[in-house]
């Protein structure tokens, strides 16, 4: 019985690691122990409009199709894309629709500082993250889908 | 020996779902148990031909480069990249010789209602999906990597 | 005790395959076994030099963010993106300063055949790859985060 309680320990310590505290990611067809969660991390970093509506778009229509409640959708905005979450945006009505409906809107702190803005020149209940860059990269290691509108 | 059972099979469970239903996302250098599979979901969602193009050169390039067999592309059209996949595409040729050369092009299903179109409207033998951003998420959640051309 | 000796090796295998050769996924907020390493591939594709500087600006963001040391950062340039990397580029001295900030910088050799370049053309001190687009498939197979600038 030497080793057997090693042994255990690495089943459970896979158990764990699987079932507790990861997404498994699933291939097609295949048969699956959990149902991957839907959750996307939209980049905009362009200054144009045209851009911001269509992410708004892209995150209405994965709400239409999944349910609101059946995927998580955060949109960091920074670089040229920052003016998409500022206080006279052109889009500030849509981002008010969006943030009711459950979208998260995140702006990039290092753009607002280079653009020597401040929170009171932003759109009310939107989030903040240090680095809009930084969040797209740990959104994506924490099992986030990507997409660049 | 209490509790073997449940060991026994907490170590199955561990082997079914690494080996038997999961992508193992490899690590550069170190070891590899399975080799991951090759598989792009391109994104088109641009209104500019020019793009189109690069879809299809980048599709051709990793056809080339890894044998058209050891990859499976994908390019999901949907927002202003839906015109594609129309049947007046400037691009029509080459979507056929893409096609043809084993690429899969989808439409998106929620654009072609915006835009009042249907099948008839499309080039033949592309397939459909119902929201492009669906796609483009789920593909990822099964282990596809992105490219945005 | 049949059949114990392969309960010990799929249990050995299980913990080989998660902590020895794979990255593991973590979800925010659970508990996690290995720290997800910060790697980012850029995709650099635009003839555009606002996008060359916009990519520069983000590599500078992610290591003045996490460290340079902790985090790797490589840019692949190809199709109309080639330009940022030729020896006439207009951010040549931004990607001389990023090659040393230990950022990596690879130009496409497949798209270098298309415009008749060779490594005379292009700035020193870059790397080349055989296809920019293999590439950015199989840094995401290995785990990195997808960026396009």
């Amino acid at each position: 019985m030497r080793g057997e309680p090693i042994l255990r320990r690495a089943a459970i310590a896979a158990m764990v690691a699987m079932f507790g505290g990861f997404t498994l990611v699933g291939v097609a067809g295949a048969q699956q122990t959990a149902e991957p969660k839907n959750r996307v991390v939209m980049q905009v970093s362009d200054g144009d409009a045209a851009k911001w509506n269509l992410a708004l778009n892209n995150a209405r229509n994965l709400q239409a199709d999944l349910g609101a409640a059946n995927v998580e959708i955060e949109i960091v905005a920074y670089g040229p894309g920052l003016g998409m979450l500022k206080r006279d945006s052109s889009v500030a009505t849509r981002v008010d629709e969006a943030l009711t409906s459950g979208v998260k809107l995140v702006a990039c702190e290092n753009t607002m500082r280079a653009q020597k803005l401040t929170q009171p020149d932003m759109l009310p209940s939107i989030g903040y993250v240090g680095a809009g860059v930084v969040e797209i990269m740990q959104r994506q290691q924490q099992g986030w889908s990507y997409l660049r509108p």
